[in-house]
C-alpha cells in the first residue's frame, strides 16, 4: 500500500498526479503547512527536512515500509517501478533528467523565492525580490523556447518532468508569473491541465486544502 | 569522445569527478564564469541556460553529438551508461535520487544565494542573507546527522550523490560554512576528498582557472 503525506503546495500535487498517472491505490495523508504540521514531531519522524510531500510504501521489496522524501525523487521511484512516464535509456532518458534537475535547482527556487520575497517577507527586500522575479521569468522564457521545438518538457512524450514543472506553473500566482507572455508554455500547460489524471490530483489536492 | 565544458565551480567539479572515478577519457574546455564567457552566443548554443557544466557525447548511440546540461543530469548519464555509482534498483537507488534532488533543491540553492547576498549583493540585503545563511547551515545540519547513520550521503556505499554533495562542500567558504560544528560531515568530506580520483579532478579544473 502506498500512503501519501502531502498538502495543497506545488511539490504535493506532482507526487499526487504520479499517482493518479499510474492508476495506483494511495491513501492521502493531509499535513498542514499553514499550520505548520510539517514541523511537528510526528511528521519530522517521516522526514526530518520538514517537507512535503513524503510518500510512504508498505509493499517495498525489503518488507519494511520505505520512506521517501523530495518530490522528484518520488517521480523517480515510482516511474521506474511502474515503467512509465520516463525512458528506459537513451538520451529521451537523459533530457528528462536534465529538465527534472533544472526544475529543482533553477525553476522551483525561483519561484519559492520569488514568491516569499514579494509576499512573505517580513521586511521589504527589493534587491532579493528583484533578483528571484527575474530569475523566474527568465527560467520561464527558457522553458517557453524550449516548448517551441518540443511538444513536452523533455521531448515529444508526456514524462515526469511535465508533472514537475506543471506543479510550480500550477501555482505561478504566487510567484507573480503570468502565462500570456509565453505561448508554447500556455499551449503545453492547457494541454498536461486537462489530462484526467491531472484533474483527478486537482481535486483530490484541493479537497485536503478545504476539510483542513 | 566526451569533451566538458567546465570552470573551477561547484557544480563543474561534480562532473569532473565523475569522469574520473569512472576513469574515463574526456577534453577539458574551460569557461571563464568569471569574465562571463557563459554568457557567449557560442555557449548559449551548448546550453541556453548560460551555466556550466555541459557535457558533449560525440560517440552517443545516435551517432550525433549528445549535449547534456545539468551537473547532476550529467552524474545520472555518466553512471548509468557504466552501470557504476549508482545502484541498478531498489531503496538504495531511491535514497541515491532522494539525495540528488535535496542537492539539487535545497543544499546548492541556499549555498549559492548565501554567498551572493554575503559576498556580492550591491546593497545589504540583510533579511535575504540571514535566511540564506541559516537555510546553509540547516540543510549542513540534516546532512550531518544522516552522515551520522550513514557511511556515505545515500547509505553505505559511494555515490553521484556523494560527489553532488562534495561540489558545494569543496567550495563551502563562499557560502560561509564551516565543517568545524558537524563532525560527521567533516569525516565524510575527508574521506571523499582523499580518494585519487577526487584529487585528479581538482588538480585539473584548479589548473584551469590559473592558467585562464
Amino acid at each position: 500500500m502506498l500512503a501519501l503525506y502531502a498538502y495543497a503546495t506545488p511539490n504535493s500535487i506532482k507526487a499526487l498526479i504520479a499517482l493518479e498517472e499510474l492508476k495506483l491505490d494511495y491513501t492521502l495523508h493531509p499535513v498542514n503547512v499553514k499550520q505548520g504540521e510539517q514541523k511537528r514531531e510526528s511528521f519530522i519522524a517521516l522526514n526530518p527536512n520538514a517537507k512535503v510531500p513524503v510518500l510512504v510504501d508498505t509493499e517495498s521489496a525489503s518488507g519494511e515500509s520505505f520512506v521517501l522524501s523530495e518530490s522528484a525523487a518520488i517521480l523517480v521511484y515510482l516511474a521506474e517501478r511502474h515503467g512509465q512516464l520516463l525512458p528506459g535509456s537513451g538520451q529521451e532518458r537523459a533530457r528528462v533528467f536534465e529538465q527534472l534537475f533544472f526544475h529543482a535547482s533553477a525553476l522551483s527556487p525561483s519561484f519559492g523565492n520569488a514568491g516569499f520575497f514579494t509576499k512573505l517577507a517580513a521586511e521589504p527586500q527589493p534587491l532579493a525580490q528583484e533578483r528571484f522575479s527575474a530569475e523566474a521569468e527568465r527560467v520561464s522564457a527558457l522553458l517557453n523556447d524550449l516548448l517551441s521545438e518540443r511538444r513536452f518538457a523533455a521531448g515529444e512524450a508526456y514524462s515526469i518532468a511535465d508533472i514537475a514543472h506543471f506543479g510550480w506553473f500550477w501555482r505561478r500566482a504566487f510567484a507573480g508569473i503570468s502565462l500570456d507572455a509565453y505561448p508554447h508554455l500556455s499551449r503545453w500547460y492547457a494541454g498536461v491541465e486537462q489530462r484526467p489524471a491531472v484533474q483527478r490530483a486537482i481535486a483530490r489536492i484541493d479537497a485536503l486544502a478545504t476539510s483542513a
